[in-house]
């Protein structure tokens, strides 16, 4: 069984893109993108396709594993736009990307990817969760993490910490209510370019 | 000279206590407590000296270090209040605490621990890192740790994540405007009651 895990870049500050945020600048227009520098900061060959992502030492076996993990991704139409729908080849493989969305787009961009569109939050999980088969389904977005974790549909919270305070931007646990949420520790791999942290949401 | 160091212990969205923080619920009305676990989660003979904090596993480690560089506190009027001026003894070897306030309290409780009382953050900096030597100034109190980030006076962040989103309450990153600090990675220490992190902040 899938399962659900918000896998996400988040400043020591709590934000996972800077002020600004738009299509030509998807972690805002300024600062944001040094949230991804944990990515690229290494000199090999690349994880993925186009080569970009070469993370450093021991963040090449995070980005290897979530590759490898991998079955689907849940999004909002927010990210999906401001992403230009991935060009329809999502980064991390080609996977299959659920869009929760009241709008869906009449043209979808045709790659790797088989986009789906609801605009329902457990409906969104339930057909992202069959995509992915045996293999997660990552979350991406602030405001479908956050529905997530309030309907209780997340089963872990993967977060890499970059070693930076962004001041402003798009909080990931933001509007949550103040119902807290435990949570246990699973593992930690440290790295200087970047921590992360994995964590069971408890039920 | 001594090193200003941000150390709190705060939840993974960000909060250092939950809603409703006051004299009788000093991390909060509800679920805030749960912040300090790690505190008192071993069964060891405790570290200070009611008792009270008994860590467990390398947490012990963390916690006498703590207590162990610890000079000064730099502390904000409504910290101080909450915690009623510690009854005149800051629990961390009753080191002297430097209290950022415009209406100094005309009654002092007697204690160990030596107040003194500004209305400059530069100055109470100044103050404070004289009082501690060659130890560390501990910044307790969301405002004054964002006051001293945004006048650069903040030498390193020592975070204690504790496992559990508390959804609202005090957030320590806040109100820092759109400027991002950059840090710099020194350690980490896991555990599954809290994980540690030591950054330098770049200047």
């Amino acid at each position: 069984m899938a399962k659900v895990v918000i896998s996400l870049t988040m400043s020591l500050d709590g934000f996972i893109a800077g002020p600004g945020d738009d299509f030509d600048h998807p972690l805002g227009a300024r600062n944001g993108m040094k949230l991804f520098d944990w990515y690229t900061s290494g000199t090999g060959p690349g994880v993925n396709n186009d080569g970009r992502f070469k993370p450093k030492g021991k963040n090449q076996e995070v980005v290897e594993e979530m590759f490898a993990m991998a079955g689907a991704s849940l999004t909002g139409r927010r990210t999906y736009d401001i992403a230009g729908g991935w060009n329809g080849t999502h980064p991390v493989n080609g996977v299959p990307v659920v869009v929760l969305t009241h709008r869906p787009p009449k043209v979808v961009p045709q790659g790797k990817s088989k986009f789906m569109f609801t605009d329902d939050i457990a409906e969104g999980v339930r057909v992202a969760k069959t995509a992915a088969g045996d293999k997660d389904v990552g979350i991406a977005g602030a405001s479908v993490a956050q529905q997530c974790l309030k309907a209780g549909l997340v089963d872990e919270i993967y977060i890499h910490i970059a070693p930076m305070l962004l001041g402003d931007g798009v909080r990931l646990f933001d509007h949550l209510g103040d119902d807290s949420i435990d949570l246990e520790f699973i593992d930690a791999i440290t790295t200087p370019e970047a921590t992360h942290l994995r964590y069971r949401v408890r039920r």
